[in-house]
């Protein structure tokens, strides 16, 4: 039996971590960190540190460090990402089976929360059909696979880009889409939303919009020591946003930025 | 000067706070905790739950609980929450006034995260005009106010829904409308979107809604050991919420719930 936790963990201060993900952690008897190549070593970086700085003695967790498969950048987006989840749903497989044979229990650290424009749920979906050829394959007769998911639930990007500029996510009774940058960018803005935050932009999906009448809250890193805020109406603060966003990732070599606009 | 955390702390699972909401919690020279009358008192008692379990000996806090004003039931609804934040500043500035003369560090709980859907930041800002119209009161020629507003994100209901149920919030690289029951029942589904998060529905609103494609995962109580979950297609299951719904809500004296509906 393996009991996988998939444990939000926040978006880089270590003190956004629960309570429920500090034990989950420590329950551990394999913790999987991904590394996602030396651009984004911040992510790892604080994964380790929270595994230093919350494991306890007791723990008997493993501290296993893999390469994530990287995603085909190919135009077919969906099919693209399907892809890439059975690759890294066949490394968690192995890695599983390599360090965990006689089962037990998996933590996973999560960026955010798991169930947030994350991968980690859907790819647990697929470890299921692979642990289930690979017992076929032992010839075993009877399919015996469990696998047990858990979700520690962490706090997201969104909820630390309002924190920090002090706001409340959605106007008053009013309704809040969460969207992407490439959906903003294909459909503009939604109807029956006086809020709509973005994530997952790959750089300036508000330029599509007309400005007029917006107000952007815009962060970038947030929650870690380098995290950058501006905000002001978009006509005033768009270039400065853009401008911004160039330059810091030039200097960190990687960047994630998340964005609130409201029509006020 | 006043130092005010809105320090969220999820929705009654005590383990979904963060080491951020502990320390603000012990940094606190003043904890306010509001009651909404007898119905509700669990709200109340996990507040008081987490103030035993986390402060610690250092703590120099004061705990005071007060009763929180209610909110007129008419018709004009915008209108009433506005009269209720302006009642509930009063008292809270009159609170600060009488524990704090001198300023220094607030606590306030907050269910939830202080950003969705939740009044305490809105409170914040009546809050400002209230204590200076008081220090002008006292004549001191210059108004000299400060207050600095901090929040802690705490963990929503809707991420617990979800990972109670196991789900993503959102379809792969789709977007995701948060409302209200209120804006769901007055304008139906909203375009854009494939899946509806509804908070602060009074019961059912999703029956306004034709059920056909309609996937529905509810939960009540969410976080709390009385945590009660179903889901299944809209047409099967919606009755049986229903009928939950009320028999809960019988048997506890109150009851909040939260759903995510998806066409599929």
């Amino acid at each position: 039996m393996i009991h996988l936790s998939l444990i939000g963990i926040g978006t880089g201060n270590p003190e956004h971590v629960t309570l429920a993900a500090v034990r989950a952690l420590n329950e551990a008897d394999l913790i999987l960190l991904p590394r996602k190549g030396e651009a984004k070593s911040d992510l790892v970086d604080l994964r380790r540190l929270l595994c230093r700085n919350l494991l306890e003695a007791s723990s008997r967790a493993r501290i296993v460090e893999f390469d994530l498969p990287r995603r085909d950048a190919r135009a077919d987006y969906l099919g693209a990402v399907d892809d890439w989840h059975g690759a890294i749903a066949a490394v968690w497989a192995e890695l599983m089976a390599t360090h965990l044979p006689q089962g037990g229990r998996v933590g996973m650290l999560i960026w955010g929360d798991p169930s947030l424009y994350d991968s980690s749920l859907r790819i647990a979906e697929r470890l299921k059909s692979f642990m289930q050829s690979a017992a076929g394959r032992e010839g075993e007769g009877e399919l015996q696979v469990d696998l047990q998911v858990e979700i520690v639930p962490g706090i997201t990007s969104l909820q630390v880009l309002t924190a920090e500029h002090r706001i409340p996510l959605n106007a008053l009774a009013e309704p809040v889409q969460i969207t992407t940058g490439r959906r903003l960018r294909e459909r503009g803005w939604p109807s029956d939303a006086a809020s709509v935050a973005v994530m997952l932009d790959s750089g300036g999906a508000f330029e599509s919009l007309p400005p007029e009448g917006l107000y952007i809250w815009w962060g970038a890193y947030l929650g870690m020591d380098k995290q950058s805020l501006i905000h002001g109406w978009l006509v005033d603060v768009a270039a400065a946003i853009l401008e911004q966003r160039a330059a810091l990732r030039e200097r960190h070599g990687w960047i994630m930025d998340a964005y609130l606009l409201r029509r006020v």
